[in-house]
């Protein structure tokens, strides 16, 4: 263990429970059922001008979809991803199912997650039967021996880039001692340069990928795995066959393929992020982090500002273990930018907000 | 285990490979290229008069789908199959998933699949490290005290339907040793009064149900688990959260609830397999078995009749293991209908095709 790691419990939810997420609009409509209709929902990391639904045809629904369509699938995956053949991706419906599956195909071991992060990675391996731990540190991290380490990266919810060359150094130390590095990039479109998809079949390295939050369509449900061949095609004999809809192969190989339209998406979603930003820095509101598709801020008055939102039809992300943190993705509509704007320039409202349910004092066990 | 029952070696197929499947128009057109287009598909058990696609709202692509809508669709599927409680209800993307995934949920045993079958069931039970064998029994069946049986019923591909007494009699049986009855009721829609699903919450039994070929929209991908509550959460749990896309919840939520639909669909399926039955004894063909979406034919002049079908630009499907054995889904088109009785009607061209390849000889080790 590095010096600058610190071991931490993992919050784990058990087999009754289910880890709150974003884009729960009827849980926050109970909470605010005075707020005015309709919601705006800032809450996930998605892209809020989705990729240009092609037409679908018919047939796509209504037969199975062929091993041809599959292949296309993944070709056209390792294409945009950069990854150097198809043979070592594998597709299933959505990145949370490989997330699911992976810790059922590696033996139970030793399994440390670099928190705070996307907490059903925890969830899952610890449900799967593996020992987790979550271990923090400041971008350098020597965790001592773990069977798997994840990383997200960049990380989800504070934005924390580890450099391609350290993931590598971390895979390679892993592959050494027969284990695995798990990179989940889901939030890494914006920033290709940072990923280490191009990597993919080296030795201990396995890569997620997720389709829906930057082409802006999660409910088509397609996740991409990038590992060496033995693991992904062990991966593709667990998803087994057709586990990606039809309608979805079709889409997301159109999309796959589309550069310009991943170009421009590129430069608009920077150039909205700026905007977010600055509207948030305008309003008094720390952001300490985030990528193009959210950002975090940081700050004692976080539990009046949530309310103040709320209250005004606006759905963000908060975090149990650190209630002076609020993530924010991107408005889409015009509109949404407006109402965002003058729920924070009320700022009278949500100051006193935070006064009334009393200071945020973090606990020592939350994360930094 | 039973006198009338024998075992076989079930056919697996390791990582490499993927089981022969239907639909694979593909390999067809790759073996018979001269043949003309389009094909017609009757390599299936599909109905081809899908359930006509309401309009999908296009929020339904583009965002996760929501806690309720996960909801309301295991309410329609509950109340669709006659079972008693959504709590009893897992949701995947496809039957297949939930093949892919059961195996891995409980702890390795040893497995038996009444045979001859989908072959799935072997593969993933055996994929998953359990010890599977297969068993053959005319119905009365008393395998020697394995963890998990597993029966397809009415099954593929010879339409072999147990009452549901005695499934119930098996699914006790299992329950008292602390063992699983797997019943895959993929073609169960048509016969609601053979269905265990009403039973759903009984020790020891698992249903499983495949959206796709009742309604005709394989490629939606939806396959639903009914067993007891504990067993449903550790499904759901296992498959996690926004495993079927938003456009499919949507899809599949309004066909479950139209009753109208559905029991018309039944009766015209029910006319059409009656067509198809009349044409292939037309032809001096034996159907041997069935239900609704597809029958089973048994003659010695099958490879011919196959190679002919397959020039003529008809995929039907065969059995590596019983080369007298065709299988056929219902042409939907009256195109489709006209093609294949032209096709039966050369009767010369396929036996004598049928001479060319030699007469089958089934082996003492292929199924009865």
């Amino acid at each position: 263990m590095a010096e600058d790691s610190t071991v931490t419990k993992p919050r784990v939810v058990g087999d009754s429970g289910r880890l709150l997420h974003g884009g729960d609009l009827d849980g926050a409509r109970a909470v605010f059922p005075a707020a005015p209709e309709p919601w705006v929902d800032l809450s996930t990391g998605i892209n809020p001008w989705p990729y240009p639904l092609p037409p679908v045809p018919p047939q796509a629904w209504a037969r199975l979809p062929g091993r041809a369509e599959e292949e296309a699938l993944r070709a056209a995956a390792a294409a945009c991803y950069g990854a150097p053949s198809a043979e070592l991706v594998a597709a299933a419906s959505g990145s949370q199912a490989l997330i699911q599956l992976l810790p059922r195909l590696l033996p139970a071991g030793r399994v440390a997650v670099m928190e705070p992060t996307y907490a059903e990675h925890a969830r899952c391996w610890a449900l799967a039967g593996h020992e987790v731990r979550g271990v923090e540190g400041k971008g350098i991290l020597i965790p001592d021996a773990p069977d798997v380490l994840v990383v997200v990266n960049p990380n989800n919810p504070d934005g924390r880039l580890l450099p391609p060359e350290r993931l590598l150094e971390l895979a390679q130390a892993q592959a050494a001692r027969g284990g695995w590095l798990v990179v989940d990039e889901a939030f890494a479109d914006m920033e290709p340069e940072q990923s280490v998809a191009r990597f993919a079949g080296r030795p201990g390295l396995v890569v997620l990928r997720s389709f829906g939050k930057f082409f802006g369509l999660a409910g088509l449900r397609l996740g991409i795995a990038l590992a060496p061949a033995g693991l992904a095609a062990s991966l593709r004999d667990a998803v087994g066959p057709w586990a990606v809809s039809g309608p979805g192969l079709s889409i997301a190989t159109a999309a796959f393929g589309d550069g310009d339209w991943i170009a421009g998406t590129r430069g608009m979603l920077d150039d909205a992020m700026a905007r977010l930003r600055r509207l948030l820095s305008g309003a008094g509101l720390t952001v300490v982090g985030g990528t193009a598709l959210f950002c975090l801020v940081e700050d004692r008055r976080v539990p009046g500002l949530y309310r103040a939102l709320g209250e005004a039809g606006i759905l963000v992300r908060r975090f149990e273990r650190r209630p002076d943190w609020l993530r924010f993705g991107l408005p889409g509509p015009e509109e949404a930018w407006q109402r965002l704007s003058v729920a924070l320039d009320s700022r009278g409202t949500w100051e006193q907000g935070g006064d009334k349910v009393g200071a945020v004092q973090p606990s020592k066990k939350s994360a930094p």
